[in-house]
């Protein structure tokens, strides 16, 4: 077996260790032959699975998953105004059947409005029909014409959620709007990554809605990471694509429309938030493996040291917990380098000493030891990962709290947004936003909607000085 | 609340009752505005998801799941010779991002070789990197020109569950061929699907492999269906992509490959296979709904009945069934309609008289009968879901042994052939099989790996006389 050693550039320097981290934890090659397209290494899509799992298990509450074409006909994609104008220079093209040209182009889904209005539009008929919360996990396509990177700006997204919801008014809507925010709150809360909430000003909304509500995230280097985006799209796409009901009184009405999507976004969050200098740093409930074994086998006593660590391992399972013994012939660091690079939450190291007193040394991925006693290792290892969970979450909360500055003094506003993102006054107008964003290079991300970090209360606009809201602006990525 | 209550056409009339029972059970519905593509109903997508959570947990015994990217570029698509030839008139093609033309074509994957080959080519060093059993499960395009059917032939394969494996020598990737092939049996057994295993023809082969074993099963019109293939590549695509590897000796050696692939045919044969004139016979582990409790609510007790039912109800989701009452305000007739058409393996029915005697009435979806003692439902549920799947299996598995006809006398053959399957003597000669063909109209499917269906001993070539062996013809799908 061959060691590795080699370690990661310091997480200072973010590009390059986000780079090294993909490939040296196996979590994604870059060597694809074509830009912006990546291949999930399995340890990766181990951890792409879990997290997904957990994202289903969210909406399987009260929504269903289902699956509509990859393929859109031009006719039915050039329907919607805004929307078109939207992604007409992001789409990709099927215009060749085998040796024929096709008499209608294909779009690759960019997203899958145009794909799953007009099915709507022959389901829905009358109010009994809804509400209706569909959802899908699909391959979606952008042609990126930027700087492409794995995870983040890519050209397959391999892993897009998107949830499509139809209802009678738009205060129901709005509504799904609400418990979609809360349901993405909950779902990065139990990545251990936190967010920060924000309405998306009217330039930067969705093509064809009626306001964006954003999720972003903080990166190490300060810039932000949109991860999660839920849209109103009021009646817009029910007038394009006829999806019309009957309501109680026996009138057709149009229809009003939400959809929300999170991609594999989330996993660069969740690799980026956590991650050190010695690898991926994982919440329990996404790791592959989420307890890691290892037999210290000096001199004589391997079969007896074996025989504890399966016992262990049996244990361990029975908790429902991944685990995995590294019986490798190396030596023990060796296999420490190997798993933590790997995000293992929990390492139970059993030498002759833990056998001759029936104790095991565990070891949380950032580093505390607790010393168990064989009998309880069941209860404790369940609370050690829970434990582990609580410190990584309070950690990225704190770093996240404090690379957001509240600034009222605009000359303030540069060498904040070096650290990260500001919450600023501002009157909503795009020529103070323009004026913001020459003066610093950043983007007026849009209202912040968590007052407990915006502050609550009445603010002026930092360029105009009339009265205004609390305004994220930050260097996006 | 609206009634359902037109029924399907008998399942005699095969092709028509296929075609309803697909939007009629809400499968999947086929009026997505382009050939070939379809859309999956939540109540189909949660059979396909059932379907291939067995699929995923037999091969998570030794495979890793993976997932490389769709678009494979002309350049790597175009190298291996056989397999071009095989799927030139078969592929789209992606020719424009966004306005612009693309410099070099993307196919749309129509299987995955020729993009997950080149980075095996980066990831194999040395024999101890070996074997490597990947899959991953994901949409693949065939441009058909020939008549679509959904989950049949289409354009998009939305669920292709493709394994690609790499070994050190022949006789390894052979053992794992065997190995793939008994994993097909359980998947099918699983699904009460009977099947049949034969070696293709060597013209029949996969574009690319040494040789080529398939799965069939014979569908209710008596035609033959593939629904797994298995295929032994040699080294033809490691020595086409450079799959090299380091053996125990220091030489540099090609490496031996396999893959193997089962698509959501596999869903068309469940449906086709079980299916009754009253709709869906799903086998209890892909029923999205396992158990349905229906309360036969009479004059003033419906508070009782309905805490009587959600006991039961909390009793059967305690053993991990999934299960649901109706209560909707209909008759009860009209519940058991809208749920046997969507194939619920089994119904509870729980009325006044049960309620006091502590009785539940359980129907299965073939019709049998029994009354349970509320005392015993949870261990009786599954008792009964486990004889449903025993009897709809054994007789799947008679109808399909009565569509298996042994001839040895050519002028038979026609006959036989209309309501199935014949094995006959062979030679393993293209111009007996093209004499044959062209006398029936069906096709050689191949030897018959099978001795329980073909028999035992030596045959002679029913074309030529000449020693042969047992072959299939059949009408193909």
């Amino acid at each position: 077996m061959q060691e590795e050693s080699v370690s990661l550039p310091p997480k200072e320097e973010f590009s390059e260790w986000y780079n090294d981290i993909l490939w040296r934890a196996e979590v994604m090659d870059v060597r694809y032959p074509v830009k912006g397209l990546y291949v999930w290494y399995p340890h990766g899509f181990a951890i792409r699975r879990a997290v997904y799992q957990i994202l289903r298990s969210l909406l399987d509450r009260d929504h269903q998953e289902t699956l509509f074409p990859l393929l859109i006909p031009a006719t039915e994609f050039m329907k919607e105004a805004e929307h078109i104008k939207g992604f007409e220079n992001e789409v990709f093209w099927v215009t060749k059947g085998g040796q024929n040209e096709l008499e209608v182009p294909l779009a690759l889904r960019p997203t899958s409005e145009t794909a799953i209005y007009p099915m709507y539009a022959l389901w829905i008929r009358s109010h009994a029909d809804l509400p209706i919360r569909l959802y899908q996990v699909v391959n979606t396509f952008r042609y990126e014409t930027k700087h492409t990177r794995p995870l983040i700006r890519l050209r397959e997204i391999t892993s897009f959620k998107e949830a499509h919801t139809v209802h009678r008014t738009w205060e129901e809507a709005e509504k799904q709007v609400n418990a979609a925010i809360d349901l993405y709150r909950e779902f990065y809360r139990k990545l251990c990554v936190p967010v920060i909430v924000s309405k998306r000003p009217e330039w930067d909304k969705f093509p064809g809605a009626d306001y964006t509500i954003a999720i972003d995230t903080v990166m190490p280097d300060g810039k932000t990471l949109q991860i999660g985006t839920v849209h109103h799209l009021g009646d817009h796409f029910s007038m394009t694509f006829g999806i019309m009901f009957e309501d109680e009184k026996g009138e057709q009405k149009y229809a009003q429309q939400t959809c929300y999507g999170i991609s594999e976004r989330c996993i660069a969050a969740l690799i980026a938030i956590h991650g050190d200098d010695r690898g991926l740093v994982l919440p329990h409930e996404v790791a592959p493996v989420q307890v890691l074994i290892v037999p210290v086998i000096i001199g004589k006593r391997r079969e007896e040291i074996m025989t504890y660590a399966n016992g262990i391992r049996a244990d361990v399972e029975a908790m429902g917990l991944r685990v995995r013994i590294d019986d490798r012939e190396i030596r023990p660091g060796a296999k420490y380098y190997h798993w933590e690079m790997r995000g293992v939450p929990l390492r139970l190291e059993v030498g002759p000493r833990d056998l001759d007193g029936r104790k095991v040394m565990a070891v949380a991925r950032d580093g505390k030891r607790s010393l168990l006693n064989r009998e309880e290792i069941r209860e404790r290892v369940v609370e050690l990962l829970r434990e582990f969970n609580e410190r990584i979450s309070e950690s990225a909360e704190g770093r996240l709290r404090s690379c957001i500055k509240r600034i009222s003094d605009l000359g303030e506003i540069g060498s904040a947004l070096e650290k990260g993102v500001v919450i600023v006054g501002w009157c909503g107008n795009y020529s103070c936003a323009q004026e913001l964003e020459k003066k610093t290079g950043a983007s007026v991300l849009g209202s912040c909607l968590d007052a407990e970090m915006s502050g609550e209360g009445n603010c002026t606009c930092i360029v105009c000085g009339t009265a205004g809201a609390h305004a994220l602006v930050g260097r996006a990525y």
